[in-house]
């Protein structure tokens, strides 16, 4: 069997014990002997996964009682209208603006109110994050949007923007759990699980409860009503049963290797093995403002363009795949998720010392 | 290891030839040195999975070129707001009532326009279809929406209604590609996944080109507009990869068995052997209307509700698991999908003979 250091941004990479446990289990989950794709929403063998899974989320970000936990379809895409359906009640929302993602949600609201950019980091390529003193939060803004971790660009909020006592909504698709959080500090939290918790097709949301009300937007679809899936606890339709189950597991492994603050230590000893050598080479540099680079996605450059396309390949070609920065961004990107050993970034690391040596000429 | 025969309406059962392929590709896809979930769904290889995929449904459907194939999230019931955000011109829509699925459809859809019942089974508890001669069809209907297979009642149509030329809207999630459709005759056929074809989280919707329109109701969220996904082809963000590619699996498996009507021969006698017995059964029978049994879902009753729980009981014991009834219905429910093996049937049949002659006094 082979095995690359996969570097891609989403879908990622997965903890190799969780993919080998799922593949010792497909026909035959707990001796129940069926696979937990087979296995009824409504059973209790599937209520007791769905269960774990939250209580687990539970303890590793410490989420507080006042907070519904939902395991739901359509990504952080639907996250973008899902958010403004349900909490715009004055009908203005407030964004900064950090990259794609933030501009996706930005456009989507503007739907359903006015949207106001009260931040933002395109003037320099979304290279940094904005200066988050005296932002000129709208006073009858229903909630403040951000992106914590810009996949596309590597940069990622280190604090939080003082919302002058507006709900905060973040999109931490790219950063979940890689570090712990203050959830009290949030009204919604969201993430695409496909970055650092499991497969495509699940995200999950942790609101609080007073944000979920019963007077969102008339013509809201059902199954983009927070109410319904907080009263049915996810499970108003059938819920991407497998993605909650793999969700799970990562969830269990990242207790057992001692929780957030553990995966935080190794994270910040990956990210920096890797900005460290960039700082120091005289190939490569990394593309992001250094107070803003992101743990999770290092975006960097080397020299030239055809010294960056030489460098994909010849990586690819050694088992470092999915380097290739994001399409309007070029360089390279390595998207280090929490399942990325550290073994792997020392490999890829060594690597780019060799592939300096031959190339700088 | 151990397998049962899992007679469960959904998540259900899967062929065990697509979980094994799955659980060998675990980690290492075709040489990838990645596990399908950690791919990115930009990459190559999952764009020749997706395309596969389309192409095998396109083959097993003989699909027409003038209908798209999308995979999308949220289930049936997100398609249930879909179908009128997109497709409401006149906002008006007439539905068959045949059960909970065409309920909630019809429910969503008020939110949007006029909706009008033509036909309705509920006055004997959803145990027939209705006569399709002489449909009331609104002028200026939109859509007629259909349940073209009822799984909590175990109904079928087995013909079509005759819609005076109005697109015909049909969800066909537990019955899809368990024979051959003459899909040309549908505007719109659209299927959970997680009945007949992969696990829960995908839903495949079919749909006729000049049905797919930039016009759609103004605050219609961005997933929720076929255009965009017929556009991105599946793709504006990043859709169910792992369910995509358990469908794909899926869809390979009944062309190697010879199509839709392999299968609907299989199908045909699968039931069959079920229905038989239930007709000469002392203490079983059958629950609904002869003419309108469905292929994929046997609801039957024994005289008592005590000899019901009985039955649900040993028959678990036995292996033959999630035979109970929908929790409104009672009695019981074989749901005998397409990956249900004959041998299962023969099997349950041959217990419940032998449990009648213990339990008939």
């Amino acid at each position: 069997m082979k095995r690359i250091y996969n570097f891609s941004a989403g879908p990622a990479i997965l903890p190799e014990a969780v993919l080998n446990e799922a593949a010792n289990e497909m026909l035959d989950y707990q001796d129940s002997g069926m696979s937990v794709m087979e296995i009824s929403h409504r059973s209790k063998i599937f209520k007791q996964i769905i269960e774990d899974a939250e209580n687990d989320l539970r303890t590793l970000l410490k989420i507080p009682d006042n907070y519904k936990v939902l395991f739901l379809q359509g990504g952080a895409t639907t996250q973008f209208s899902m958010i403004p359906m349900n909490l715009m009640k004055n009908k203005k929302a407030d964004f900064i603006i950090t990259g794609n993602w933030a501009v996706k949600a930005f456009k989507e609201a503007s739907k359903y109110g006015t949207v106001n950019a009260i931040a933002s980091s395109e003037d320099k390529m979304f290279s940094y994050i904005p200066d988050l003193n005296n932002l000129k939060i709208s006073e009858d803004a229903d909630y403040v949007h951000i992106c914590e971790n810009n996949t596309i660009y590597g940069t990622k909020f280190y604090e939080l923007p003082d919302t002058k006592g507006k709900v905060l909504v973040s999109d931490v698709s790219s950063c979940f759990l890689s570090e712990p959080m203050d959830v009290s500090k949030y009204g919604v939290i969201f993430a695409g699980a496909q970055k650092n918790v499991g497969p495509a097709g699940t995200v999950i949301v942790i609101i609080r409860e007073d944000l979920i009300i019963k007077d969102h937007l008339p013509y809201t679809p059902i199954m983009l009503r927070y109410d319904i899936h907080a009263e049915k606890k996810s499970m108003y339709n059938t819920p991407p049963t497998y993605g909650i189950y793999i969700c799970g597991k990562v969830f269990k492994w990242l207790l057992n290797l001692g929780g957030l603050e553990a995966i935080q230590k190794i994270n910040i000893e990956k990210a920096g093995l890797l900005y460290d050598y960039l700082d120091q080479s005289k190939l490569f540099f990394g593309t992001v403002e250094k107070k803003s680079r992101s743990l999770m996605n290092v975006t960097f450059k080397s020299i030239s363009p055809e010294i960056d396309t030489k460098f994909i390949e010849e990586a690819k070609a050694k088992g470092f795949d999915n380097l290739k920065g994001y399409r309007t961004v070029g360089g390279m990107r390595a998207s280090i998720y929490n399942a990325m050993p550290i073994q792997g970034i020392k490999a890829l690391v060594e690597f780019m010392e060799v592939f300096e040596k031959e190339n700088l000429k």
